[in-house]
C-alpha cells in the first residue's frame, strides 16, 4: 500500500472521490452506533446476574464479625469486603476504606476535602493563590473535569508507552510547590491501554515534591481487566513502593468493581497510608454514617474471594477480546502502512488510543457522527477539552455488538482516510 | 406524690439512701443496653427482607423508559424511583434528584459545594470572613457536626412545640448577611418529636434573608414515620409554600428510606427548585457518573408506590408504638409530678426529648452508663456539644427489645431522681 503522504495531488483527489462514494453508502445505512464510552455490553452485564440471587430467600445478612449489614454502622467497610478489595488492590487490609458505588466520587471528595481542609494539616487549597495538577495526556476526561471544576490549573505531561514523561514530572514536582497532584491510570491506561513500567513506578515512589501535600492520584481502574490469560501487564504496587522509598503518605489509590460487577452498582475503595486514612476518616465520619454494607456483602457472597474475581474477569475478557481484536484487525487492514494514523494495541482495559495526522481528530469524529457513529469527542482526552495537535481519538470497543463494532470501525477508518486526504491536499495548495 | 422541690433536706436524704440501694441493685445486674442512637431494631429490619428477593431469579432489570439499570448512566435517578420519592416528599417529580444511600451525605455535599462554589453564583463561602448557621436547639448532632467541620459559626435558636422561635429566626436572618442557612427537622423533630405548625412553615417561606444565598435545610427525615394511624402530625409542604411566597429557591429538602427499608442501604433524595437543581447538577455531573440504579429499582419493585410505603410504615409503627408508650408510661409513673423533669410525647419519629433540672443531664447520663445503659451523650443535641443548661437528654426507644427498654427506662428514671436530689441538696447547703 502506498503511503498517503507520498501520493500526488491527482492520486489523492481520485482516491477521495472513491472514498466519498463509499461514505455516502454508509450515510444511507442510517446507522446509530456508539463507541464513545467505556460501557460494558449486555453480555458482560449478564455475567453478574447471579449477584441478584446471593442475598435472596431470607438469607442471613450478618457478616463474619456479627455486624448486621442491614443496620447503621461501620464507617470503613465490612471486614470481608475490605479483604476482597484489598486483595484486588494488592494492599494490606488495614490500608483500605470501602466507599459507595463510585471511585470517581471518592476522587472528587478527595480533591474537595483538600480544597476546604488541606491534606494532613496543610493549608486548604482554597486559601492558596494557585493550585496545579499534572495531567498525563492523553488521559481520562473525568479526572480533568474534577480538577477543572475546582479551578485547579492543569499542566499536560506527555504519555509514553512506559508511562508519563518522568523527567518532566520529577522536574516540575520538585520545583513548583503549587503542584499538588498528578492524575494517573497506571495500568491499561485510559485511553492508550499502556501500563507504567517498573522504572516509572519506582521513579514515582521516589519523587521529591516541593509541596508536602503533593499526592499521586493512582486510579487503578483496570487492575484485573486483562484481555489475555497469557499476556498480562504487571504493575509494581505503588503503596508498598512509596513506603520502601520513604514516601509512605504520597499516594491515594482508587479502584472499584464498576467494570467487574455492575457499573453504578458496584463498590469502590480507597487505599492509602494509615496517616492519610486517619486524615480522611475525620471527614468521612462527618460526611456519612456509613456506606451500603448490604451491597458490600452481596459482592463478597457472590465473588467469595480474589480468585472468584479473577475467574469472573476471564469471562469478561472472553467477551471483550474479540472486540478489541476486530478493531485492531480493521485498523491494520484499512490504515496499516498509510502513514495517516497510529494506534495502541492494549492487552487490557477498555480503550484503544488513535492518533491521526495533526489537525484531523475533530474532523474525523464529526464525519463519523454525520454517518451515525458516535465517538468520544475529539479533545476529550485532554485538559479543558483542548488537544493541542487535534490528533487524539479514544476508541471504546466494549459496548456495541461485534457486528456493529465492525461496521463502526470500518466507517471510522474511512473517515480517517477522508480527513487525511483533505489535510494533505490542503497542504499542497 | 410530693414534689422533690418541696421536700426538706431530711426527706431528700432519706430518699437518696433508698434510691442508692436500688441503683446498686441495677449495677449488680451487669446490664448492657443502648438507647443512644435512632437505630431500627431487628424486627423492623426483618420487615424489609422481601427487598432481597424482588430482583432475584434473573428478572429483568430494565426500567420503564428502557434504561438498563445495570449499566452506567442516569444522573438524577430512574423515573420510577423519582416518582416514588417525589410522592413521599410531597413534591413534583421534576423537583427531585435521587442520590446514594445517605441523606446526610447529600447535606454534607450541599454545604461542601457552597464552601467551594457558592450558591447559584454567590461568592464561595470559603472566601467570606464569616459564615453562620441557625441551629434550632436541641437538635440533631450530625447536622451540627457538618457545619462545625466547615468552620461555620452556629447560633442556637430555641425550639418550641410549634417549631423554632420564629421571631428570632426572622430577625437574625433579615439583619445578618453572614447567616447562610438553618438546620430544620420539621416533622417529628429530632429529638423532641415536634412538628412545625402551619404558621411556622408559612413564616419560614416568607423569610426575607439579607443573604441571597440563604437556604433552609429542611431535613424531612421522618415524613412518613408516624406512630399512630389516627393521630398524625401534618406538615405544610415547604417547597410549594416557598414558591407561593415568592421565594422558590430558598429551600433544600432532604429525605431517605433509611428508616423505611434498610439504614445504610436505602436511597436518599434532594428536592428543590429547578434553579437550585440546575446549580447542583453542575457539580453532580463532575462528582459521579450516577448513583446506584439497581438499588433504586429494588426499592421501586418492592414498595411499588407511595401506598406501599405507607402500608409498610404501619408495620414499623406497630413495632415502635409499644416501645414509645412503654417509655412514656414509665416516665409518667416514675417522674410525673415530681418537678424534676419534663419530656415530650411524640406521635412519630424516633426520639423522646427529656429535660432535667439544670445542670443534671451529664450526671444522669454518666450514672446510666455506670449501670450499663448507654444514652446519647448529654450535650450532643447542641452545637459544639455544649448544652448551656446541661439539661437535655435524647431518648431513643427503637433499638432495644421491649423488656430491655423497660429496664433501661426504669434505670434512667432512677438516675434522674438521684441526680435531682443531689442537685437540690447542694442548693440547700
Amino acid at each position: 500500500m502506498k503511503k498517503y503522504t507520498e501520493m500526488t495531488k491527482e492520486e489523492l483527489e481520485a482516491l477521495r472521490s472513491e472514498l466519498n462514494a463509499k461514505y455516502k453508502e454508509y450515510q444511507a445505512k442510517d446507522l446509530k452506533l456508539n463507541m464513545a464510552r467505556g460501557k460494558p455490553c449486555v453480555e458482560q452485564l449478564d455475567l453478574s446476574m447471579g449477584m441478584m440471587d446471593v442475598l435472596a430467600g431470607g438469607c442471613d445478612l450478618t457478616c463474619d464479625d456479627g455486624t448486621d449489614c442491614r443496620n447503621y454502622g461501620v464507617l470503613d467497610g465490612i471486614p470481608e469486603a475490605k479483604e476482597l478489595l484489598a486483595d484486588m488492590m494488592e494492599v494490606p487490609v488495614d490500608n483500605i476504606i470501602i466507599y459507595g458505588n463510585s471511585s470517581l466520587n471518592i476522587m472528587y471528595d478527595t480533591i474537595a476535602r483538600s480544597m476546604t481542609h488541606g491534606v494532613m494539616g496543610s493549608t486548604p487549597w482554597s486559601k492558596l493563590d494557585k493550585v496545579k495538577f499534572l495531567c498525563p495526556v492523553p488521559g481520562y476526561d473525568r479526572h480533568f473535569k474534577i480538577t477543572e471544576y475546582f479551578g485547579i490549573e492543569m499542566i499536560n505531561v506527555p504519555m509514553t508507552p512506559e508511562g508519563p514523561d518522568m523527567d518532566m514530572v520529577e522536574k516540575l514536582v520538585s520545583e513548583d510547590e503549587s503542584i499538588k497532584g498528578i492524575w494517573c491510570v497506571p495500568k491499561y491506561s485510559n485511553p492508550q491501554g499502556y501500563s507504567y513500567s517498573d522504572l516509572t513506578v519506582r521513579r514515582f515512589a521516589r519523587l521529591e515534591p516541593a509541596a508536602k501535600d503533593f499526592r499521586i492520584y493512582w486510579d487503578n481502574a483496570y487492575t484485573v481487566h486483562h484481555l489475555y490469560d497469557d499476556k498480562q501487564d504487571n504493575l509494581v504496587e505503588i503503596l508498598a513502593e512509596c513506603k520502601r522509598a520513604g514516601n509512605p503518605d504520597m499516594v491515594y489509590k482508587f479502584a472499584s468493581t464498576s467494570k467487574i460487577s455492575f457499573p453504578g452498582s458496584g463498590i469502590a475503595a480507597l487505599a492509602s497510608s494509615l496517616n492519610n486514612l486517619e486524615d480522611i476518616t475525620k471527614q468521612l465520619t462527618v460526611q456519612t454514617i456509613g456506606h451500603d454494607k448490604v451491597n458490600q456483602l452481596r459482592h463478597v457472597r457472590y465473588f467469595r474471594d480474589i480468585h472468584g474475581i479473577i475467574e469472573h474477569m476471564r469471562k469478561h475478557a472472553d467477551i471483550l477480546r474479540p472486540k478489541f481484536e476486530a478493531v485492531l484487525d480493521i485498523l491494520e487492514k484499512e490504515l496499516g502502512g498509510l502513514g495517516i494514523g497510529e494506534w495502541t494495541k492494549p492487552k487490557g482495559g477498555y480503550f484503544i488510543s488513535f492518533d491521526s495526522l495533526d489537525g484531523c481528530a475533530k474532523d474525523i469524529v464529526a464525519r463519523c457522527k454525520k454517518a451515525g457513529v458516535i465517538m468520544t469527542g475529539a479533545g476529550a482526552t485532554y485538559p479543558y477539552g483542548k488537544d493541542p495537535k487535534d490528533s487524539n481519538i479514544r476508541i471504546a470497543p466494549s459496548y456495541p455488538s461485534l457486528a456493529d463494532l465492525i461496521t463502526a470501525t470500518e466507517l471510522f477508518a474511512l473517515c480517517v482516510k477522508l480527513s487525511s486526504i483533505n489535510k494533505l491536499l490542503s497542504a499542497k495548495e
